[in-house]
């Protein structure tokens, strides 16, 4: 029995008020999962596109899925895809709506790549493996309508390398930053203390031996005393950058 | 040889150019480290108090402290304090310049109590053992200038314990949440994946056994699959509340 | 505007079916959180008696709590209380009302403890040490209404000490057995090869040195090359109480 | 010197009552790891079929441990195979007995496919990453004779997305539910917030970074607040499969 | 100046006592570590071949140091080799001479197969995959001079599987037990709690996800509460073995 | 119906043959848990005395234990106690029956302390801090009827400090050595390259930070490259003094 | 507005002394971080040689980095090669320039190999094994302008074998000693027990199972009770070598 | 049979020559393990002072200690006493040769206070909770004869804070330098890229949560990209201090 049965029903007399309201909650329960009512709610809510993990699936069934998620949305994103997703893809929905970004091996599949800016936020790498990372940062706040300025390779072993960079990027007006850094990964945390916008560090795998592969980078984000940082998980720049965006585009709106 | 004794040998003709340009780059050097000339750049840059660990300090040691800072600065925060540091402090500098948040047992010294409303943010927890650490952020924010809309105890548990709650705060304007969560640390993920604005999730030293003392709740939030999710350190909730007003305080600027 | 607003407005005619659904669906929002239409049916559905942590809980809060609780449910359980929490209870709701159970710190408040049995469960202890944790799971499962056989300090280091005792409870009917054990934890592994009932595993920190503190019965637990052998986390005797219980209600409905 | 033996002895008067009886547990000793009496008992009393891991062992090798086990059982799962298995096994015992169940490389064995159902479970995974292992958990639970409901992808993210799916699978009358996550494993603690029957958690060792491999979702539902739920290691699908199986068969007995 | 020349000298006078005591110490500490001098008398006394780290060393130099071994000593074990090695070590020394042990990888090479038995040992295995591990002791006890009576695959899920292997085994008079197992590692623990003898247990990299790669097996060992159990490291079969073996060949001397 | 009564009656012809048998190993089933008939068999076999771990337990509960054990055994340690388990346990049983070691805070009671030496070990510890770990090792391996050699605080930061404490240990004909080190460990493994009977690793939970509490000596030990070093846990003198008395017990008899 | 027009307008009494100074000190903000000034001072001072990380850089992007460093600097080494870089790199810059070490896969390009020597240090590793990494240090320290004594493969297992080495090691006046192990790692701390000088440990990562990787040797180092012992990270010889070599040619100058 | 029993022999010709140094050998695996002998030779050669941990041991043992070393050597450490330690040990030995450093709660006696100033290093500290691990440090340094010039507080948060007092240290000529910090510990990362004396970071326990207790600190000081950083373990500045002595001792010798 459907919302409109309910509601016809007691227009009609067949059932008293108090039938009518527990029946209406009873509806919702079975309805409430529905994707088409509520899912499109949701993503103009957010503007944070679907992204696809494109690693283990083959390139049919993402041809697949991209086609199934541009029916409802602008644009989506499939992250860890080979040469052979990128042919497959462009195949399936037209080459001119695929861009691959080759650091992060990242497909930005985007319906309206001329929509107005909405924000500005910044992007700046320790080292030059931490790039790859850093584009998928980048990548993910364009989609959502952000400009991004980057600065990478700026490292911290040596202080001043990086005030310079830094100084440019502010002068910009970006909202917030993304620092990603490798290793010991001090970066955000020495950037953090210089700015008055937000900083969210991204640690990367870059490194070896005790604390490798992110741990050393990520503790030290977290454990860090500058407040006005925060931190995603290692290698997580989707995160970073849909984060990022998010702050920027309120600010603007 | 200082700035002032370089410009003016310079202009006497007793150095040229080149020398003068030299010393002066030395004299950087020299003064860089200055804090009265360069804090003050950076405390009204950024807007965050001075955060002062309190433990392991006798309550002599942070009312000095306190003082030195604060004339500089017009608020002050000492962390994990116990009633002999109020006390002690308010003899110092006065009674009413000190607030006691008790349950995260912090000291809250704010010079300038009346400043405008300068953002709005809100504070959630899963349970009533995350309050402690949510009331530590709701401090900091409010030192910074921000409105602090709360709603404690929501839970996860049961999932449409907190859809209310939420609603009520989205509706209030806040520009940013934070989210506070022990145990299992679910509850970040759940309300990031709802609401249009940056979610900082912190998870709390609550919960025992396998993933205990915030391990499970931190590494929950991280692995994450809702982008527009970030995290600070396990009970970390000045930092939560510092970067959430940051946040917030550009937007309204 | 409520359900009953709208389903008059409808009846009048004032709006068309189409609004009254939107408006319907959006009350259900607003309301959906509602704890008292939404947590009775569960309760009721689950049938399992709300828990307290009571560790760092004052007395006077705990008795809050617990009468609040009970004015729409049967029992509740409070975990690791003093005796202090248990005095001021007897004196809030009556001292016949509250069970202290000893081993593990544990307060039974049941205001209906004449229930039919409703399910048998067994649960056996590897050491005495690991007795506390066997009785919280005793306790709740005796609140859900179920009979609970118990054989404790059955020891594996020598093989055949748990035979008889595990012989006399599946005599019993047992529809699911809780296994507690600490330090390498190798009792619920050999229990599950001999059963043909579901077994529950409950690591205790019991154990020092590498593996302590019940790391090592976790792990072995989870390791365990015996299908039939599900695990709860370190020291969680209730959860698997619980669990155990909900598994022979069904059984006996 | 057998029990025959003994008995005759005693009869004939060779040996008196105290040393039969001594010789008569010494027998006991020395004949109790009988396979084939004890292990029957065993086998037709639990009804979980013998389950081989396949991976590092050859085909051949294979193929001939099946054999050997079909002539006591009825079946057998052979896990983690390679194309090579399944050929060379279908040489060996016949093509129609060999089912092989793509997603997780599992071969099953089933000597009497139609047997009479004997139960009913569900099985949701929060995405499609997760789906290997909840096939594995399916292979397992209906070679015992369980009818299995299946939902995948049904998420967290958005709290609403598995509402519907649960709903239809309660339905159904499942007697035990196996949710399968990775990353963040959240779902399997709030399904056991919203059912009144017991889930068993499968973490998967999907995800990355921090809390990558599984141990941020086996952490999280270890740690979760929610009585009702149990655990089995990383991607065992077989244990989850097997336990819900004994769950819902014993209720229908 | 070499003993002989501080002995010569003494008698001549041309030294006193005291000159010629301090002479010989510095010789010591020059000399002390010499090869030649020292190891003999250690391998003589320990009887425990040299044992080379084949993995990452080319067949031409594994041969190199084999034969530079066997001028010195009577046997050599390699392990963690190709089927190369085992080739070009035959072609540099003599095939009669090079045994290799499939299952671990592993080469021996004894000048003196035929000695006498000086002690006798047992090895036991929980699972098949444990027996490359177990071939391992075997394998270097038989060196030192053991008899090695095996028992593979006696497994724990079900108790009584290993109770008549194991008094086999006591039958023929073994002096200590080396008992492998991967997963929850629970054998060696029930071993112990039957017999008289020492009880080497050694974890395996059998398992997966939580506590896989021997960690549970090795904690689970360690963490038991039975004691005549000792540990050696994972998947160090050499070690268990050659222990053992001194055990016995002490007791036979 | 037990053994007897199954003899008399197929003595008698109640009964025949094949039902004898099927009822005698019924009757074992049933009573292979008895611990009088099974444990002192197995008592006397391994001659290793129960240990109470005395921690937790009342003063009043360890002396009805020690006195329940004592009626069938020689002999009960009770590790971890209070000077109050002492004195309870002297008026319970007797003073002159209970003896105190110290160090380690354990009772030993020992109704034949004058037995016949059966065994000889030696045991080392590297610093003075892991004495009373060693004293455990002493204590257990005494009752057990073997002679102790010790010698404490032999470094390992000096080579040479240790050589010669050794020697004399050797030439007293210890069978097996148990060497007590925290902080690096790196004692067992020196001490295991110049001796030809096995050696017993004890890691202390001696040493703070990186690898403090027995972790770093713990992976020392197992990592070492000697064979002929076997480990127990982490403080675990008891273990190993067991086990190098069954070492050396077996040699002598 | 640079240094030098600020200077200017001073001198011209356009601009009074404070408002040049204030303009002095922006000027600064904005060039400190500009390379050329900067850095040269800092390589001059320090002497350390950069190191590329050569591993998932192509040969050509290699060859290019090489390139621009060179204009500026003496040295460069490229870390993690394989042959193709070395061929691209030596059509690249000629092939005189390009010195290639075998072990660790380590380019070293040197425009000044005759530099006087600055320094002696001594390089020890306990295994073969272990000798990669020792040349990664040699390498670096000779780029440096250090002799370096080396002796590989000393062992720890039996003492004595090192001190023979050690002796000639010091007898030649090093300052530093790099000592490099694996497995336990003890080599580092019994040599810092012996000698004058101070010994940089480097842990790397050969050994297996638990501790393996490289994870006891850097416990063990860090954990001892040997002052004058340091460390570096897991396999990290190039630290290893340029910290010894700093710590030499300081001396020598 | 000592040495000079040895000589005599030899002399009057009652043992040849082979004999003779036979037992010579013998003598000194005897005697190796000479403490006065040996250790004098070592300490005057290294000029590390003896350091015992006080924690654990009585004041009265502690004096005991105490006076036993004074009668060999110079100088010794008590590390973590309390007040009744310092008492006692005064009464003992005479008050003026006892100090106390009051922040790491550690005794010094000196002999020799006087002595001639021997090297000079430099000590940092991140922030004020570091500075009892640096008193470690400087009290070491200091016995060894090194003058000691310390800044504590930098910090890093705020990069300029820390240039400043660096370049004073780097002024006064120091030849190497200790740097002390918790949390993310990244000061000794950045010190070590502006100088060109080796750096020996002190990771301390300052901080919480995940990479609390030292372990963030530590990584991230092992993880840093620049040559030229060594480590000790957490806390540790005494062994800090005793290698920066050791380097620059040896540089002015």
């Amino acid at each position: 029995m459907n919302v409109r049965d309910v509601l016809e029903a007691y227009r009609q007399g067949e059932i008293d008020m108090q039938r009518a309201e527990q029946l209406l909650r009873m509806d919702f329960l079975e309805r409430v999962g529905d994707h088409t009512l509520f899912d499109h709610a949701r993503e103009s809510r957010r503007g944070i596109p679907e992204v696809i993990w494109g690693e283990n699936k083959s390139p049919e069934v993402v041809a697949d899925i991209v086609k199934r998620v541009l029916e409802d949305r602008q644009a989506v994103l499939v992250s860890r895809v080979s040469p052979a997703h990128v042919d497959v893809l462009k195949r399936a929905i037209g080459a001119d709506l695929v861009t691959y970004v080759e650091g992060p091996h990242l497909i930005v599949v985007d319906k309206n790549p001329g929509r107005p800016k909405a924000g500005c936020i910044g992007v700046l790498t320790a080292g030059s493996s931490d790039i790859a990372v850093a584009e998928e940062a980048k990548a993910m706040a364009q989609v959502m309508g952000c400009e991004v300025v980057t600065e990478y390779d700026v490292g911290v072993a040596a202080i001043h390398r990086f005030l310079d960079p830094l100084s440019r990027m502010l002068d910009k007006g970006v909202d917030a930053l993304v620092v990603v850094a490798g290793m010991e990964g001090a970066l955000p945390t020495v950037v953090s203390g210089l700015v008055d916008v937000p900083v969210i560090g991204v640690p990367t795998s870059v490194g070896y031996g005790y604390g490798g592969k992110g741990e050393a980078a990520l503790m030290g984000m977290l454990q860090t005393c500058s407040p006005g940082l925060v931190v995603v998980n290692i290698d997580n720049g989707i995160a970073a950058g849909a984060t990022a965006a998010l702050i920027s585009i309120r600010r603007r709106r």
